[in-house]
This record gives C-alpha cells, structure tokens and sequence, in this order.
C-alpha cells in the first residue's frame, strides 16, 4: 500500500517517502499503563488497535487521509513474547483497517510501566482545523456519545472472572463471544448487551472523514468529552454555540447500562470523553449533507451562534454549557 | 522559521505544513528512565537537549534538513513544574540549534519511570541509505569516537558529590565551571578535563551532513558503536569492509581519561556507543571531499570492499570485525 511513494521503509536511519497531496498532516499521542489503560482488563492486542485508532482520529479530524505509523514501544522486561505479538497483531490490524503503512519506531524494555506512544501522518490537498465554524453553521457529531465512557465504568466495576472474560474476548478483531455473563450493579448482563460500549472503549475505530470534510467549516474529534470539544472548537472560532441535550445520539446500549450503574446517559455523553468520534459544523443544508455522508451517521446537535460562549438546552432551560460537565451538568441528577 | 510552510502549528488535532522538497524523512527515538538515563546525573535540561540531538542525528544520516519536532512525554506526577520547564528549556535550545520547529505532542504524568520519546521530520531533494557502499568507496566518520561511552562510564562511578557537580555544570547549554574537580579512579581529575567527555554523553550534538551528503554512497550515524554500524551499513550495502584500528580519530581527552578508568581508550572507540557521529562511504577524490567539509572533522578509516565480511587491522594484524565489539575486541588487553 502506498507503496509507490515510500521510498525507504523501516529498517535505516528513517523512513522516506514521497509527499503525493499539498499538505502534510501530522499528530502524535502516548498511553500510559496506570494512567490511560489497565492491564486487568484490556488485552495487548486492543491495546495495539487502540493506539493507532487514536492517532488516526486526530488525523481525521483534519479532513486528510491517514498514510503513515511510527510507533514508540517501552515494554516491561518480564513482558512475555506473546504479550508482544498480540500487541503488534493489534497495530497490524488497525494498519490494515486504515489503509496506513508502519515505516518505522523504537522499542526498549523499561523497568515497570508499559508505555506507547504513535505518530501517524496524513496527506491531502485541503484540511479543516478547529477554527472556522460561523454563526448559523449547523454542529454535528458522528455516531453516538458515551458509550466508551460507560464501557469503562462497567470495565472498572469488573471482577476478575468479569475482567478475564472481557480479556479473553478482545484478544483479536473478532471476539468469540460465547455464553459470557458480566456482573454489572446488581445484575448479570449478556456479553452481547455490554459488548458495543467495552469495545468503543477498548477498540475504539476512528471515523473516516472522508465524505464528510469538503463540507465542514471547523472539526475536531471528540476526545476529553462532548463539552469540552464543542468549548475548544468555539474558542478556536470565535463563536458561541447552542447544544440541544435532547439531540444527542444515544446508543441503546448506553440507556440500557447506565442506569444499571446508578448513572445517567445523558452524562456520559456530554462529558464521558474518548468518544473518538468526529465534531464538525458546516453550512451546507442538511439534505445534502447526510446524501453527501449516507456510509457515515451524523446527527446535527446544535448551532452556531454569535454569542460570547456556548449554551446547552436541556429539559426545555437554556443553560451555561460547562466544558467540565461529568460533576456539574445534572448535578442535581446524581446527588 | 519555515513559518511559510507551516499552516497549522501546535494546537489543533494535528499541525500540518506544505512540503518544500521532493522527499519527506522521519524518525522516531524513544529514552526511558533507568535504562536510556539515570536522573542522578542527568538533569533535565541535558535530557531534553539531548531527545532532540538523537532524533536529528537519525535525520542528518539520511543526509536531508531536519525541520519539524513532534514530542511524547510521560512525566512522574511528583514531579516539580521546575524539572518540567528545564526539560522544555532543553528542548528549545536544541531547536534553536537545529533550525527546527516543535509542532506538537502529548503529554501525561506516569506512575514510575519518567518517559519521552520524539519524531522528527525532515526533507530534502535526495536522500542517502545504509546501502548504496560500493567496493573501493573511502570510509569516513565525523568527529571523534568513544568520548560517550568514557563519559558513561565516568558518571556511572562518580560520588554523590560528583553527581551534583554534573547535575550543576549540565543545567543550561553554557554551563558555569567552577572549581570544580571529579573523582576518576585514584585521581582529582578537573572538571574541565573530563568535561569533553560527559558533554558528549549528556548532551551530545547531531552532526550536520549538508556538506557531505553530496558525496555519500552511504550513511549511518553511530548509535550502537562504530563496530555495529559499520557491519549494518556492509549488510545493507553487500559489501565488505577494511577499518584500520590506527586511524581511528581519538580525542587528547578519551585518550588521558580512559586510563583512569583501566580501560582501553580503542575499545570505547570501537563498541562504546552513543557517539552521534556520521558514518559514510564515498568515492569521492579525499581532497575534494574535505574541502568540501572543510567545517566538519572527517577521517578516513578504511576502505570498502567486495570481500564477504569486514575487517579490522590492529596492531599490523587483520581480524574479522565483530559487531558485539566491547566484549570481544582486544579482550587479552582487558583481562
């Protein structure tokens, strides 16, 4: 793949290639062991998966397509081979689901956490950036809000058997479910229920901008949570917004769980965080837009306004969206 | 700088830049706590100079401009905000140095081991490989050799006292000198003695290829020792090689402080590592060529050949070059 432009692959000093689009775009993001994921419950291959799934987010969020993967590996000494091979079957697998050629990387044991780090680079002839977005532009979103949130909340309640089910199911692409329970609250869900929100935690996929980027004013990929993205992409504007609560896109999974853990949906969509999933506003109409994007489900949020911040409506009242949100938005829901 | 070519800088999901030359570089080096570095000597304005210094050097052996920094760093929560604003100062004064812009990263505080890794990017109209050596191609290295390993493993028997004096003397880019002397074996060496030395290991800087790139059929820079790169570069390239021990260019400093230690100032020289110097080969008339690198110390070392494997002579004797060198090379010598 893309084999034409790189000229030296892995294996010398650095990797060479030919650029084959105006523009070069380029992220970089690390996971940390303790911090970003837990080695309880989330398998080396996910772990791969994840890592280039998160990198490629942000490249899509520049509306140009993702080429390229280095990689940084700091794996503990005692670290078994096949904990190895599982986590570069994960980066080959994403590899394959993106279209992107790994062309080199460094690797080391380290004393005591695993530690990754990506950088992947894109190529195309125009980009979107988070400034942009003008008064009037409708704001949309991609699939559905928080379901990586609740998968985590559920994956941080597990017990052990819980924990190495969901490790025996995520250790390749396609988990062979079986007749798994999971202790979630006081009751035993099917695998099959809670498995959407577990795997967009820990295999999240990035969302292809591909049919959606000729007509986005200003994007951004919704990663620390709804709020704070729509907060940072009106900074970046200029411009205030105004959210509609009852518009956000909530799986039936999500509804399902959430009140299972004591916790409210609406929650975890606004501020759960690593929904990886694609913020953008654009002027185009709607009809045209969702003709333009048929492969991808958007839903329109909100619009953009020409006030000094953003605005959420929720149950009718009109109210200060705070980038904070998880304690403050309904806070009167969950004392 | 390059501020034509950049759209996007730091900021956004990803920075994107317009490419100013027919062939993109990358690279990516990562050092770990406790296993690239030991923060008892290493202050983190050395640490921060030097991510950059290797990563640039990585660049500078493919013979193109390094011209963009993308950053991971994993920083222990206990950390003080003065320990990350030295390490930041590292890395701008290397930018500086370099010519190059840092356009993103991330950033995240660890549990244990403090973590960072870089991508740098550079571009350039040709570039120059690992294979590419032809029988009768002059072999050269830049600068000296072996002056990283002696400094290593000076820091690795200082005293606390001495530690602190490092620390001091490697918390900017010019450092203060003092009075300052260091514990080497049996003798108060001055700091300014085995300075050279330690400078080179906590703060190397990347040699620059502009001028000798043009004449290079092949190039690597010296990361895991001359013995080791020399027998990468003849494996990629299908050749063999002739090294002569004699020519090897030793600093007055390696040379007086390697005793000290007991050892063998050639040895660091051959199998030491982490010099950061230029290997290359090139057919070039040698007057041409050292005119043409009149700012940058070359030596000629040996001579490529078309034998099966390389050589070295020492001492009027010629042996198989062995790649692990430090263990094996002039082994009667260290017994």
């Amino acid at each position: 793949m893309h084999s034409m432009s790189v000229l030296q692959p892995i294996g010398d000093d650095a990797a060479v290639f030919v650029p084959s689009a105006g523009t070069i775009a380029v992220t970089t993001d690390l996971m940390a062991e303790g911090v970003h994921f837990d080695l309880a419950y989330t398998s080396p291959y996910a772990l791969g998966f994840k890592l280039v799934s998160v990198n490629v987010s942000d490249i899509m969020a520049m509306g140009v397509a993702a080429r390229y993967l280095f990689l940084n590996v700091g794996i503990k000494r005692e670290s078994e081979l096949s904990f190895f091979d599982a986590f570069f079957d994960g980066i080959a697998a994403a590899c394959e689901r993106y279209g992107i050629a790994l062309l080199g990387g460094d690797m080391s044991g380290v004393r005591h956490d695993l530690f990754v780090s990506a950088t992947v680079i894109g190529e195309g002839t125009r980009f979107v950036a988070r400034k942009g977005a003008h008064p009037g532009d409708n704001i949309y979103v991609t699939g559905c809000l928080g379901d990586s949130a609740c998968g985590l909340a559920v994956l941080q309640k597990l017990n052990s058997a819980g924990q190495r089910a969901v490790l025996e199911n995520t250790s390749c692409i396609k988990p062979a479910q079986g007749d798994v329970f999971l202790a979630i609250g006081m009751e035993n869900v099917p695998w099959g229920d809670v498995e959407p929100l577990l795997m967009r935690h820990l295999m999240p996929t990035a969302r292809s901008s591909a049919a959606i980027a000729p007509y986005a004013s200003a994007m951004i990929d919704i990663s620390d949570g709804l709020f704070i993205d729509v907060s940072r992409l009106c900074d970046e504007s200029g411009v205030g917004a105004e959210v509609w609560a009852a518009s956000l896109p909530l799986s039936s999974s999500l509804c399902g769980i959430a009140p299972l853990l004591g916790k409210d949906a609406l929650t975890f969509a606004v501020a759960g965080g690593e929904d990886y999933e694609l913020l953008f506003t654009s002027s185009a109409p709607p009809a045209e837009l969702h003709r333009a994007s048929s492969d991808v489900p958007i839903t329109c949020i909100g619009v953009v306004t020409d006030a000094e911040r953003a605005f959420v409506v929720v149950d009718g009242m009109r109210q200060p969206l705070v980038p904070q949100g998880y304690d403050h938005f309904r806070a009167e829901q969950q004392s």
